[in-house]
């Protein structure tokens, strides 16, 4: 975890990142701001896709939609631009993928930008309140799980929710309920607690996505709707998708206590 | 107010209304079920239009968007048609308006559904709470007013807010508020309270649409964005749209209590 980064704001973390200064998972950085899952897709699937997400808030909860062909935010940060903001980045293309540091040859007048709440947005938050985050003070990437919980369709859109686990003290659950039901731009409450089988994860220790981060005596397995939820229809389906790349958010202006909702 | 139906249960209710038994406002219709507001375009505008009310939560909550050419909702109430179960529809064609009794003859293939929350919705919360709620005892439509506050703009949809005005006892306030921030889905907290000319109003009794309240000695106006603001963005910029007729909506299944977000 690079310390110095924790409480620097959105705007100096964002130009680091553009210039390749800093790279990795951002779930330490920018602490108490909003940071956001990326979707691109061409206009044509545009509809679909916010419907889809609507019907879907747990996993895709939408911060802002971009007219097509302007990558640039007008609500989460206006000093900022999508195709280079971010650390890395997934492009879906026919059936396969690529990581690539910058996505300036792959914008088009078509391209719909989605901004999407991450769960890291409530991290502040939850050390705040007592709340131990094992991932983060590990410098961990947090465990995400393709579970058997269906998505509504919309479209071509459909599939099953991933979700992310972060292992909560038994004494602290109802407080994490609490204060991520308060912030349902960023996933809001949980999905599931407690049993992973009973969400089709047959092993806690092997993520679909990010680290192994096991429970500790007293923690109980809680879950979250994932970001990464859009990558896998892109995958399944073969649709073409520009995405961050795991744990590399976009960060920005917004402050996590300004979303809350009551 | 027919007393009968303020406790009879929605699908009784759009059966009668569909085979025009009752008409008129439903504000008393239904307590404690959710009402929404009617919007329908074509698909070439659906994105724009979505995106817009995402922009826009407060006057235009999105409770369900149904499929190009589908009028079954999925979500809301699934034994219903939307081209029927309305009391009073709007036609507003070629920048001009015509009410009718149900929508059969302008349904297309290319015509998208959306359904908006509505304040009525929460007048059972409300009256529970001992908030006292004039037009309903009065049998009259809330007021509601074109404001000065512009909504955020996304492609061809801009224009002001149109607010509902309820008034409230001032020992009531901070209840009112706690009740309606629970329920973003259904316009969620207030958008304005006190002083009307704020908000660019100068006359508080005379509203836009609905009918005049009387504010009471010891009352407060308070006012809530307004599912009308799409209709008043149909007429000023020509777009072809079919929508409610003001105060007559459509009453889905969901009760309000379960889509409390806390």
């Amino acid at each position: 975890m690079q310390k110095n980064l924790k409480y620097d704001i959105p705007e100096n973390i964002r130009k680091k990142i553009s210039e390749l200064k800093v790279l990795g998972p951002t779930s330490s950085y920018a602490y108490g701001y909003i940071q956001a899952n990326l979707v691109i897709i061409d206009k044509n699937f545009a509809f679909d896709f916010l419907s889809y997400s609507m019907l879907n808030p747990s996993p895709c909860p939408i911060l802002e939609v971009l007219e097509p062909g302007n990558p640039i935010p007008v609500k989460t940060a206006t000093n900022s631009d999508i195709r280079y903001d971010l650390g890395k980045y997934l492009i879906f293309h026919k059936g396969k993928s690529e990581i690539v540091e910058n996505i300036e040859n792959y914008w088009t007048k078509t391209k719909v930008t989605f901004l999407i709440g991450c769960l890291f947005s409530m991290q502040k938050q939850f050390e705040d309140s007592g709340i131990y985050i094992q991932h983060l003070n590990e410098n961990k990437i947090d465990p995400t799980f393709i579970s058997n919980i269906p998505t509504n369709s919309f479209g071509i859109f459909n599939g099953p929710m991933v979700v992310s686990m972060w292992p909560i003290h038994k004494n602290y659950i109802t407080k994490a309920i609490t204060i991520s039901s308060k912030l349902p731009s960023v996933h809001g409450k949980p999905i599931h607690i407690g049993d992973p089988k009973l969400i089709g994860i047959k092993d806690i220790e092997k993520p679909d996505y990010g680290d192994t981060i096991k429970l500790k005596p007293d923690e109980i397995p809680v879950f979250w709707g994932c970001g990464i939820t859009p990558q896998l229809i892109a995958q399944q389906k073969n649709i073409d998708m520009i995405t961050h790349h795991p744990g590399n958010m976009y960060i920005t202006d917004l402050k996590t206590n300004e979303m809350e909702i009551i």
